[in-house]
């Protein structure tokens, strides 16, 4: 057999967001571009804001020998604390440099954080639904992922959490905002969910709590995103700039540990060398340049706002149920059957949408909307007809 | 426990280079850089080539909408279509773009190469000494690496490499120009290994030659690196720009799959998705487009090919042994004494030296040349006051 019998397997069961983004590239190729209403990936269609160019611009002029050359593992000196600076602001905790590792993305903190403190077989808790790629992250680590149902408005079940824990417990993950509902975990659902883990934490068993929050700037309507890192000190975040500055592409985020965490100089060795030995070996230098000193700026989220009021006049003119997104740039769509047949009717009308099975809830679809706003109009007549034509 | 069992062992036993490495930082702030001469860490001086700041500078300047967003896992067509370019001269093949991965470094492509194709327990034969990374890279997915010794000369010893072969052999990594030896493996050794793992291809196990050369283009006295895609159809070649453009910290590479491969589909589809879920995601958009654009430019290896000269005269005037490199910019010189032993004398006279059992190798100190001539000039007598006063 060429290839391992797990990624074999992997790769037929592979990721339904990727594989509908790669549909659309052959899609588009088939019917042609204005045909196609590809709402599939997450991937911000916004430029990063005008402080990113300057700062890129000085970045390639440095000719000062070693800018491009291996840094220590965690990342710059300067990169970390600016973002010390960045999560101390965002979580209302007094964070230094030596709490942060510049990392190759969110997706590279996450596999750093869960090579440094899982055990074989030692459990993670996900909340349903969940983005598809932590299951991977997970496995990668020799972790066990266990799902855990949120509420129906997708909201934190801290019962249910409890009640999933066990001695294999070793993490939670939390998304908030949350990929795909838009969901932003209130500060009395994360008190109960802190208070619950220390609890453990003091009968002896640390369960960390690990918030991965690439959308925490991206939110709608005023509202906010409570500080995590101050209410419970095993915790850490794990972030990015992919959606903040619109620059997924380079792979730049980190992670920062509670500067309350217990035993966090051995943590922080751990996230170093694991940063190092997963073969990231440290996060892009030059995107590490950048981010560290335009880590105050953000794109100009207004086109979201807008068009996620445009598609909220669709959803509902199309008779579509879903919970108003307060953050990310997503809806997750009651769907009106089975959420595959769904999506094969909307594709059949050139809208591309991934099925809710993608993220570990079936009956649901979800759709993403940093597309341009004239992609969302024009979709209108289309996701009326595809619900009108519905052969159920 | 905050940390798991493995990393907590791991941090350590954590890398020789890496620990010097910071060892040095320290000792230079205790004593004064002119005080220390550290040879520890690979991390080249020479700046990029002047095509490299016009490439960047151009890339900076792009605002069309997307150029630092998410691509296809595998990298830019374009950025892939180059490298296949370099690889199909550099390894006397065909190459396309479709046998190309773009990923995070050479370390990266790596650990996309072992996920893809070990099954838990197999095995994984390494050569001695070797790059000590590896060890990590092998066993964070779940293989097995089995040491085989080369010749006194640190050539291919085939009969060895035959010896150690079992039904849980999947794969061969070897290292050409060498990190720390400096050898090339010649078109003979090269040829009866490849015959050798051709022919249990032919009984029905496929073990694949997986060929990691960052250093392929710093080479010495006019010598050859032998193509290697062409001579075995199961072989990768992993390699990244950190050496050739002097590019270690933006982490780019890529992995190239012979197009004589048998199932490259299954298995590049395979690379791909490891590079996914892995966290990688994809390779740094900036620099892939920055190494497409110019992956036909290097830097000028003429201040190495004088280092290496300089530091012959050194070693020789403190009577120390050595084989001459071939290529990369490592001595890796024979210990008068016990390697920790020899490199805290060295340490005592400003040296940093990687001891050899870092590399696998009792016995003998490794030293990176890519430093200022001027480093190497100033050791030279502290290296014979360091040899003559050893208490041995």
């Amino acid at each position: 057999m060429p290839v391992a019998c797990k990624i074999k397997e992997s790769i037929v069961a592979s990721s339904m967001i990727r594989r509908m983004f790669e549909e659309g590239i052959a899609l588009r190729k088939e019917r042609g571009d204005d045909k196609v209403f590809d709402f599939t990936i997450g991937n911000p269609d916004l430029n990063p804001p005008e402080a990113f160019y300057q700062a890129a611009q000085q970045q390639v002029q440095d000719r000062t020998p070693g800018v491009h050359g291996y840094m220590p593992n965690a990342g710059y000196d300067f990169a970390c604390a600016a973002m010390a600076k960045r999560c101390s602001r965002e979580h209302a905790v007094d964070c230094s440099a030596a709490n942060i590792v510049m990392t190759c993305g969110a997706a590279g903190g996450l596999n750093v954080v869960f090579k440094t403190i899982l055990n074989p077989g030692e459990e993670v808790i996900v909340l349903v639904p969940f983005f598809a790629e932590y299951s991977f992250y997970i496995a990668n680590q020799q972790g066990v992922m266990v799902t855990v149902a949120t509420n129906d408005d997708f909201s934190l079940n801290v019962d249910a959490i409890r009640s999933a824990i066990n001695e294999k417990t070793r993490a939670v993950l939390i998304n908030t905002p949350n990929n795909p509902t838009g969901r932003i975990y209130d500060e009395a659902s994360l008190n109960e969910l802190c208070s619950l883990l220390q609890s453990y934490h003091e009968k002896g068993q640390t369960i960390y709590l690990v918030s991965d929050e690439p959308y925490r700037e991206v939110i709608f309507d005023g509202a906010v995103v409570p500080p995590l890192l101050n209410r419970y000190s095993e915790s850490f975040c794990v972030t990015s700039f992919s959606k903040t500055l619109s620059l997924p592409g380079e792979r730049i985020g980190y992670i920062a540990q509670s500067p309350a965490m217990s035993d966090q100089g051995e943590v922080m060795n751990g996230l170093i060398m694991c940063n190092r030995i997963l073969g990231y070996v440290n996060a892009p230098a030059f995107a590490q340049r950048v981010v560290a000193s335009i880590f105050q700026e953000r794109v100009n989220i207004e086109p979201y706002v807008k068009r996620r009021e445009l598609f909220i006049k669709v959803l509902d003119d199309a008779g579509l149920q879903y919970c108003k997104p307060q953050g990310a740039f997503y809806f997750f769509i009651k769907s009106p059957c089975d959420d595959l047949v769904f999506v094969d009717q909307l594709k059949k009308f050139g809208i591309l949408a991934v099925p809710g099975r993608g993220f570990g809830l079936k009956g649901y679809i979800r759709i993403a909307f940093c597309v341009p706003a004239e992609k969302i109009i024009a979709s209108a007549p289309l996701w009326i007809e595809a619900v009108k034509t519905l052969q159920v």
